[in-house]
């Protein structure tokens, strides 16, 4: 229990059963007022002295907390209980005075308590989250809602969505007539592989051609062995099943920054693992040195942190820029050295759109003999690289027995549904349509991200230049900033998101030590929303440098 | 960490060094034959006189432990690393010198480490899940192998498969092809449905036709509210889900016993809440009493165990009784006055097939008002009443608003996938097929059995008279029993699996106290089967009657 939520739970309480037993004590309700008069006349004891002021103090705070929270939320219904206002300037202030009402006191009339870790949940939110859900409150379409926020931190490409509709026209019904076609042959064997339990780590079939699709997207020479992999319900269960193998509670990882601000959900939630943030700057491009990597890491272990393990995005998310050659074998040096593990997300492998050649952590590992691959683990998905995050498909890709064999046994806990699995089968297995896919969605990536840049670099925005993948741009606003700090990079973005209208993830949601950079998704815009979208954000900016 | 790891990673390695700091002391490798000279000849001191014996003892013990290790598993694969040999007698032994080949030292040629709460996943394995995987490698098919083990050990239900089969066949591509018909329209909403990222909770149209399923299927007059799920990937996951949201790591839940064996992964390996078993006993039927679930919370209390929750599953896996009303309210009057929550286990509702009525505590809150519903939380899903665990649809319904919301920011990790969704939303608006499947589902259930468990008195084996629902009887064995002990009951287990080739699962497996009950599931076989399941398991119980 936190100190917080014991005081909730227990302070409260007992307060007003001491008070009343005094003060019912005296007979009936009516003497409340006497000794009230008996203080003032000269009359009363010390302890009704003492004890009838604190209670109306208690009293006082009652009454301002009730009053405090309804004003806060106007249904306190399950969506809103995390619901701070737009304005970003109370933001902290504000998810704390929610929590409060969610730690409503034992006895109460208020909700029995939920546990201290689900109460941590709850608490707070980033500016990321709030600006995801704020936008889904009163979303952008040109049509309906012309003025509704333009969502660019989500994510999500809708680019090539045309591709994956026409799939589907063709194919319907396909993945489930096969199993249908069994059935007139044979009642007892006919749905089975649809409906009835399938290994929870995913059918083999699903391995083999996922291991094939990775194969065929994955630039470079890369030989996925379908054996490695464990499926999970998104690639935000893979890494959190991955944690939970490699560390116990208060263990930590360390992780470069800015870094993708899901994980500290993913990761912090439910495996209590802690990160160690590993800056990166601006004057490197955002790239990692190892040197940083070695100081962060002596600096938590003389905090007394264990480290297990190194977690990298590559691509990285949310600069864009992929890790070269030279990179990746010295970090291979280093977790070798450290004996843990490392970590390599590889989720926007296949979204690359820049001249830089992404290499997979696989492909280093295969053209070394001396490498140990019992310590590297890959992370992958289809939201990004398939446009599908709607089918929650996610996998380790572990060259470690021992994981393999407890990610299967925690698959029983974020398992793919068999029909989703049958119809990634039959849509992976189609490899002239993946080949078509992955080319036209390339280039429509690259066209996206040219014009978003460039209609950036127009009215005074450079982007970091190192970016060559990813759905996103890395944007310096620095210049902006009323104050270069968090604060200034928040104003800013609060701005962006309530004057403006458009929501951006802030590089503080990404731990990035530097202030005034943000991430900007373009790919779920039409190359019609663009002016929008720089129209609006020059506003604000303009605003700003004639204030 | 946990005392035997420690042991493992560390102990190993530092007793050697202190030894060998104290030998090599002296000088050099020689000397170590030259001090016990010394001792035998009575010039030795008393540090070397008591180090040496302990040193001799400690590589004494070493050697035994490794040749013991290598014998255990030829291969240390992945799947084998948890693989005890079939032979029961050695069960728990091996499982835990199984541990110790995972748990390889570092630096070590070994696989570099995983962390200590997934080593301990991999150690040991019950009699339930061993069975489980003993089954599925040599699975019995009239045609195809008939000398395998019969499956009698997995709640699973292919009874009414026919119905489903011919829905999806008529159905087949329906729920695809209505957002390809909204493509044609506008390309941009297209297939936004099926692949762009949907509420991890659950669309709100699944929750629509979720809430009038159950109000459907289950018996009496109950009104689920769509606003009050929170889907998961399966039961399993969301029983997980909420013991996160009601218990802190090391806090408790009673749960009467015996209970589905699959409770031990579910609740206590990630959650780390612990589970205090409150016995039933074949003198009641197996029923729950209030005073029992007193007592254990009293001892339970006095162990310094904070108790979170009162799990049952009603109807009960495995006895397949339920409970009446008035149990239902000593148990709500329970927790009130405890001031805990109360889980309630739901999944076999509609899959009932005796005569007494199963009441949903859902039903209860409804008709009583005076009755905190916020401590109230059901779990469902529809692997057990609509025969589709291969879906991995299961749902947290809850009355508690803080619970809601934070199994909703949970569900990002185990999201059930949109196609299979959309597919969900059209199989359950078709109310007319539900009725139908219903219907002949429970009739199918009735008829198997009573033909199993008649096949079962005919070879003398009495079945719980309460059983009214569930795939499966509760079968009292005890008799045959050669000892009325666990060790007894893990012999005739045993001997079931691997001379009858039968798998059932035993009741100490489900924490049962009394010796010699088993969890029959007949809902995988076809009438055919029964003649050969009873001839099977008759001669057992024949020769060891004649034994």
């Amino acid at each position: 229990m936190s100190p917080l939520s014991d005081t909730n739970e227990e302070g409260l309480n007992s307060k007003p059963k001491t008070l009343s037993s005094v003060i019912t004590g005296g007979g009936s309700g009516m003497r409340i007022i006497v000794p009230l008069q008996g203080v003032v006349q000269g009359r009363g004891g010390l302890v009704l002295g003492s004890v009838i002021p604190c209670a109306l103090f208690y009293f006082l705070q009652l009454y301002l907390k009730r009053n405090r929270s309804y004003s806060d939320s106007d249904s306190p219904s399950a969506s809103s209980a995390s619901s701070p206002s737009t304005s970003s300037g109370d933001l902290v202030n504000l998810s704390r005075s929610h929590s409060r009402t969610v730690l409503s006191p034992r006895g109460s009339s208020g909700p029995v308590l939920v546990s201290t870790r689900a109460s941590n949940i709850l608490r707070g939110e980033s500016a990321y989250h709030l600006g995801l859900r704020k936008c889904k409150e009163d979303e952008y379409d040109p049509e309906t809602n012309p003025d509704g926020v333009i969502q660019l931190g989500l994510a999500e490409n809708t680019l090539t969505l045309d591709l994956i509709s026409e799939w589907i026209y063709v194919n319907k019904g396909n993945f489930l007539a096969g199993n249908v076609e069994e059935d007139k042959r044979q009642t007892k064997l006919s749905v089975n592989g649809l409906t009835t339990y399938q290994p929870f780590d995913g059918i083999m079939d699903l391995k083999i051609v996922f291991a094939s699709f990775m194969n065929q997207i994955m630039p470079g020479l890369v030989s996925f062995c379908p054996t490695q992999f464990v499926f999970t319900s998104g690639a935000t269960s893979a890494i959190e099943i991955l944690s939970f193998c490699l560390a116990d509670a208060k263990n930590a990882f360390l992780i470069p920054t800015p870094y993708y601000p899901g994980f500290d959900c993913d990761i912090k939630w439910r495996t209590g693992v802690e990160l160690i943030p590993v800056p990166c700057r601006s004057g490197d491009d955002f790239k990692l040195n190892i040197p940083d990597l070695e100081t962060s890491y002596n600096q938590a272990k003389k905090r007394g942190l264990k480290i297990q393990a190194v977690l990298i995005s590559n691509p990285s998310n949310p600069v864009g820029n992929v890790l070269d050659r030279e990179s990746m074998y010295d970090l291979l040096a280093f977790v070798r050295e450290k004996n843990i593990h490392l970590i390599s997300d590889e989720v926007f492998a296949g979204s690359t759109h820049g001249s830089d050649g992404f290499v997979s952590m696989a492909e280093i590992l295969e053209t070394e003999e001396d490498i140990d691959r019992s310590r590297v683990h890959i992370i992958y998905g289809l939201s990004k690289d398939l446009c599908l995050p709607g089918w929650r498909v996610g996998a380790i890709y572990s060259f470690n027995e021992n994981v393999l064999a407890v990610a299967t046994k925690l698959a029983r806990f974020t398992a793919v549904s068999a029909p989703t699995q049958r119809l990634l089968v039959t849509l992976l297995s189609d490899i002239n349509f993946i080949e078509k896919f992955h080319k036209t969605n390339k280039a429509r990536l690259k066209k996206m991200y040219n014009l978003f840049v460039t209609g950036l670099k127009d009215i005074g925005i450079e982007c970091c230049k190192s970016s060559v993948s990813g759905f996103y741009c890395w944007a310096d606003m620095s210049k902006f900033l009323r104050s270069y700090s968090e604060r200034g990079e928040m104003e800013l973005w609060d701005k962006l998101l309530t004057v403006a209208k458009i929501n951006v993830t802030p590089g503080s949601s990404c731990h990035c030590i530097e202030h005034g950079w943000f991430r900007c998704c373009f790919t779920t815009l039409s190359e019609d929303d663009i002016p929008v979208v720089m129209n609006r954000i020059k506003k604000v900016i303009e605003s700003i440098s004639t204030h």
